[in-house]
């Protein structure tokens, strides 16, 4: 016998089952559905990937996460991390239309200290627009995502920020190691301001941080004395803005000066999705170099990520319930199994998702044990008029039904 | 940059992309709505396990075929190299309503030689029953497949088989060691009776292995002098054919007796989906021990399994079309982007899939590129008489319509 913990999910990832199960499938489905009605169509790539295309653009962060192995061959790979380094693959792999408009839903792999709604095996449902570099991609990326989250019922908003306007303020005071200060900067959400003072004045000790961090927390845009490139940023966001007011998302967008997203490959309007105040699932923005990065030609890109376990961590804590299919169960009588079936095949046939009894229990257990909507009947009597009893599990009523009407008359029940 | 062979998925997995990537969904959608309709529901596991519970009872043939590694911590850990061996592990460590009936649709990892239609990374359909030893269950399993198949329009049949019956003859031949004579038969697919019988006769020299051969070539179940055990194989596999002329899936069903499926952990009626005559898309059957092997209570289970990305590769060598929806393209005239966008707003609300250009095109541009069935063109004078004009992109022809009918007239065209 194996030692229990074997039983067990490996430490940071999940087993769905049941309930759990059937409503993260739900989740996927409303988020795919939205995606596709925006025009993206699906891209699904391998788990792993060769490590040194993973290492090359994710940040020294991310590399320590990537669970990375050799195949039998001596190949050196890793899981994937995000969607958006196999996408980019892809991308600068082929000659394909632009712009390229992908969704993909699937797993990645970061180990990373499990911790509350932190997994080490977590999915991620990202839509990516590659070729075009208008605010409007990136409208077209934030729009669904607004969709999904109104469907799904939730409190929710969407920090925006542009990097652009971040460095150029980060420069104004000196500094040039501009990924140095966004790795601290982008740890405020999990260690404070305090400490991300702190670290700053270590690595930047001549620099002026306090009056950095004041300018970041004051968090209006209109007082900064930005250079062309932090000007060229303001106008990326102010016409994301504009657009969003449009389409009628802009009360569902903060501007949020400190906003960074940890992955280096970004470059310009970035976005982080909050679940009512302050539960990150999900964000993305603009990254114009990855693709060329990875050795493919330069193809500006945009795109957003939804946490899909996270998310389903809010619904469930919201005691969301999915809706529910009708479900029916043909249970026999004595010796009428064969009729049963035949039934059980012409609701299925209908389309009409039904079950019968595989444990040979008595009408009686097969009552109890049953979570199905309407339950027919098929007794040796009612089959001799050619009928059976139809039982309506929540009232417990039940009425004869003409077995070649069983149809119009479950779907009735 | 990167050398080019980084910017190709790893060698034995595979991109899809585009087309391939739509049919690849389309067919998860036909699998999972027909599990569904047969009351299967999702089960959701990680991609990698304990490799101690992955090399427990796959097979010597399986354990050389896994993706190994450690984890950071020095966990030994494996990607899993099917979906029943963590279903079995799911159902070993809870305690689960019987029948547990869940279906999986994931990817599996195997390092085996890459050839024709057979990868390293490939996805995989499964739906099981446990906690039922009645051949009801195998046929709740069969069904579901045959009606994915009949719905894709395929030529196929699934052999069928008990091992208790093969098991049976094999013991009447005086061979003790079933497992190493069911390896040697599995292979048969692949290297043919001939190399069967040499490798036999190498392993049980003393033993009448042509009559053995001959027996199991001549495929006549009415011949064969049983001892106890297979007797039952035979009566399970008498039962299971009886459900199946009940429910109208004899025709699609083939007695095979050399049939042993490849895992070591079947123990009764085992089945195998050829596509056309000699292409293997799927099998699976009845393996009552392996709840019991890895740790938990003993449980009956029998189950199936479809090889997605060898189905896929089925209809797409049929020329298969899956059903495409009809798509919308908004294009916006000069500064009629605002306007455009509510337009788009409007259809994506009404469920309709829709984009618009984001690359800055001019109409000519826009019209030439797009993949649309139709495209509602903007423009300033068509919207001072609050009207746009929909062009049908099949046939060239345009119409006007009034903007607040504008659900109405694209549904329609």
């Amino acid at each position: 016998m194996l030692v229990m913990f074997m039983l067990q999910p490996v430490k940071g990832t999940r087993d769905f089952v049941g309930e759990e199960a059937v409503m993260l499938q739900f989740l996927i489905d409303v988020i795919r559905r939205t995606f596709e009605r925006y025009g993206f169509t699906p891209l699904e790539t391998p788990a792993f990937e060769y490590l040194e295309l993973l290492t090359k653009k994710g940040g020294k962060d991310i590399e320590k996460e990537i669970y990375s192995f050799k195949d039998k061959s001596g190949r050196e790979l890793g899981l994937r991390f995000d969607l958006t380094v196999p996408m980019a693959r892809v991308v600068a792999s082929k000659k394909l239309k632009k712009p390229f408009k992908r969704y993909q839903i699937g797993k990645v792999w970061r180990y990373d200290q499990p911790q509350a709604a932190r997994w080490r095996e977590f999915m991620q449902a990202d839509i990516d627009i590659v070729g075009s570099s208008s605010p409007l991609a990136d409208l077209e990326c934030l729009k669904p995502v607004v969709d999904i989250f109104k469907e799904l019922g939730l409190d929710f908003f969407i920090k925006i920020n542009n990097r652009k306007i971040l460095e150029s303020v980060v420069r104004s005071f000196g500094i040039e190691d501009i990924t140095t200060a966004f790795r601290i900067i982008d740890k405020q959400d999990k260690i404070g301001w305090d400490e991300v003072k702190k670290e700053l004045k270590k690595n930047f000790p001549d620099k002026d941080i306090d009056a950095l961090i004041d300018t970041i927390k004051k968090n209006d845009l209109s007082v900064l004395l930005l250079d062309e490139e932090g000007e060229q940023g303001l106008s990326e966001l102010k016409e994301l803005l504009d657009l969003g007011k449009i389409v009628g998302i802009d009360d569902f967008l903060r501007i949020d000066m400190s906003l960074v997203r940890g992955l280096e490959y970004y470059t310009g309007n970035v976005f982080e999705i909050m679940a009512g105040l302050d539960v990150s699932v999900g964000g993305g923005g603009r990254y114009d170099n990855l693709t060329e990065v990875l050795g493919g030609e330069k193809e500006p890109a945009t795109g957003i990520s939804i946490g899909v376990y996270r998310l389903l961590k809010v619904l469930q804590d919201k005691k969301f319930v999915p809706p529910k299919k009708k479900k029916v169960y043909v249970a026999p009588i004595g010796e009428t199994r064969a009729e049963a079936l035949q039934i059980l095949n012409k609701l299925r046939a209908n389309n009409i998702t039904s079950e019968i009894d595989v444990m040979n229990r008595s009408l009686s257990k097969q009552l109890e044990a049953t979570d199905a909507d309407i339950v027919v009947i098929v007794g040796p009597k009612d089959l001799s008029n050619k009928q059976v009893t139809i039982r309506d599990m929540k009232t417990g009523k039940e009425k004869k039904a003409a077995i070649d009407k069983i149809i119009e008359e479950v779907m009735k029940a």
